[in-house]
């Protein structure tokens, strides 16, 4: 079993350094650079956004990836350098170019990511006056201070760790992530970086990345809107020593663990979603396929009027019904029972005669909720993690530049 | 050409006797209730909801509508009689025999439409108590009252009319909507009720209905949200004479009349939308197919983020560039030109070098707002309209129990 969550020492990755510091590239008083140096050896696997208007480092770093030699990874927050054009393509190749001289690499082994603002050029030569320093000072920071760096509107750092004791030895996972607005489904969900000291081949690496991010990140929205800038990255350093792949039961061990962790970063993410005051967990059961009870589980999650009655601690059982409703794939209405944590609000399509609006009520108080939508229908199941929809989500977002 | 807009003295359209009173089924001290009678050679055209719970008066009316002989219209607000299964059918049911029995009909001429909260059942008595001096009042009430009697949270009547002078005559059409939030475009998108004088076949009557439905209630948005409740009806009494299956010059013109009277009252519908403060217009064109065109407006329209930009007066392009991309279909972001009323943001994919914040500042002040999005890649455009997303669409939301 692996063990981790929530602790103060989180987990250096042997053969992964870290450094962070304060370019000055739109936040006064805060570091807004990270650099992450992998170890020769480490395997990097990658996740990009479907957005039709990728940033400037999502094309590039998905293309240096893909030649299988980098080594770094260069993030800022405060400019997402996106909707840049060509000019931001070169701009994000000068920010890498400044990093591979110091080294001496060449500049694919940098890829670069970018969070902030859209559409607004990067400040190219506060990356080049850093480069240096952001070098030499490699293994000064923790991956707490690199969840702090990546950090927009964000309230608190997004962090998790795990300890997965094999037979061949322990390998150790830590990841951190940032996101709380324009967090939406479909594909990596944010930026994320995870550190792994696992001995494990690049399409088993892929692979396991994809098959961790479908359950965790592509679970959650906050507003269903997909970023430009999304990025999840796994780096496998190799210096636990263990192979995975000589060993199928370590390496489903691992599965979990990488999901679990992720699930973990997804929780966090939505926890702190824009003006979220509600965790809540939308269970879609008895669907006659997985894609029917994912595409009702979203419609329920991304509804703006289930939202508010979440916001409102409102058991609007009504909005519910109506959420479920509006979806394409037809299902019997007749069949459908709806709960609220154990509070049974509708059976068989209609009103539970037991039901009382104090329970309902009750149920809704928590901050913790649970919307269990059982079709009757079939055997298939979906969850899918959301927040409410408050002030401050409007708030923070009318007054807040992207 | 038809003329008609906003006046004080609202067609009555010749065949057709409106009443409405205080019933007491939800608020105190306002009408909530409406009778439409139509003369016996009237034939009515309907479009319902598409949501999985439709509630019962839809799933009635609709069996009421198919049998060609319906010719009274039963509408309350306060309670929309949704997911109450074959308990509300039989209270509609109850509801529509009270008026028949008045009136000596068969039950099926009458059709039942319910708005305001789901999943409590109908005071069928206060139906009942009712019929009698429902019926006897027709025809002193206008459409007004009638527009009246319908709303919910709507803050003010939907109410429109057109005259079309054709070579055989003069035909009438007067009509009225109700509907402020769970706006959303997949069908008929609230209640709607429009009454003309026109003599038309059952089958022209209900393809023109279709054909304008497309152009105007299924091309706005308020939330993203469908009803259980939605329909829109419309009643030709025949009165005035002219005969459209005769001339189909004056059929088209016809069409062009209804289109636009029904595209007034989704107009009406987008401007009383919840807690809205702008109207705002999404265009796109240069697309290669018209649902691509639609797919990426209605992204556009109901991006939260776009939505708070608006509510915000933020010039926020980005934004309006990431609610684009996040659609499925692909497109070539290097090709995009973006406007904001007259301003240019986006040229070719990238910032238009010519702009100025000040300009698009500017253009995002009006309460009236233009988004203009070309992807210069084909000949097909779609128009769909919307409102902003403010505090008050949470205030409402979060303390109106729908």
């Amino acid at each position: 079993m692996a063990v981790g969550g929530n602790r103060l020492d989180w987990f250096p990755i042997d053969g992964i350094e870290l450094n962070t510091l304060a370019a000055g590239i739109r936040y006064p008083n805060r570091d807004d650079l990270l650099l992450i140096r992998c170890a020769p050896e480490t395997l990097i696997a990658g996740l990009w956004t479907r957005n039709h208007f990728p940033a400037a480092p999502v094309v590039l770093a998905k293309a240096h990836q893909a030649k299988g030699s980098a080594q770094y990874l260069l993030i800022n927050s405060g400019n997402a350098n996106a909707a840049t054009g060509d000019a931001g393509l070169e701009d994000a190749l000068h920010c890498c170019q400044a990093v591979a001289t110091v080294e001496g690499m060449d500049v694919s082994a940098v890829l670069p990511f970018s969070t902030g603002v859209i559409g607004e050029r990067l400040p190219v030569e506060r990356f080049q006056a850093s480069a240096e320093s952001l070098v030499a000072g490699l293994g000064a920071k923790t991956w707490l201070d690199a969840a702090s760096a990546i950090m927009t509107t964000d309230t608190r750092q997004k962090i998790a760790c795990r300890e997965v004791p094999l037979g061949g030895g322990l390998i150790r996972l830590t990841g951190i992530a940032k996101g709380a607005g324009m967090i939406q489904p479909n594909m990596a969900t944010m930026l994320c970086f995870i550190g792994c000291d696992a001995k494990v081949r690049q399409e088993t690496l892929q692979d396991m990345l994809r098959v961790a991010a479908d359950l965790s990140l592509n679970r959650i929205t906050v507003d269903s809107d997909t970023s430009t800038n999304d990025a999840v990255v796994l780096m496998a350093t190799g210096r636990s020593g263990v192979d995975l792949d000589q060993d199928f039961e370590a390496q489903a061990e691992f599965q979990d663990a990488l999901t679990d962790l992720m699930l973990e970063l997804a929780h966090g993410l939505v926890r702190d979603g824009e003006g979220a005051t509600k965790f809540v967990t939308v269970q879609v059961a008895g669907a006659e396929t997985d894609a029917q009870a994912l595409e009702i589980a979203f419609s329920v999650a991304n509804s703006p009027l289930m939202k508010t009655a979440l916001f409102a601690s409102d058991a609007n059982w009504g909005r519910l019904a109506m959420a479920m409703g509006k979806v394409a794939t037809p299902f019997d209405p007749g069949l459908v029972d709806l709960f609220i944590g154990d509070v049974c609000l509708m059976r068989g399509g209609i009103k539970n005669p037991q039901y009382e609006e104090a329970d309902g009520a009750r149920a809704m108080a928590a901050e913790e909720i649970l919307l269990h939508v059982n079709l009757n229908a079939g055997d298939c199941s979906e969850t899918v993690w959301t927040s409410d929809l408050s002030h401050d989500y409007i708030k923070i977002n009318a007054e807040y530049r992207t």
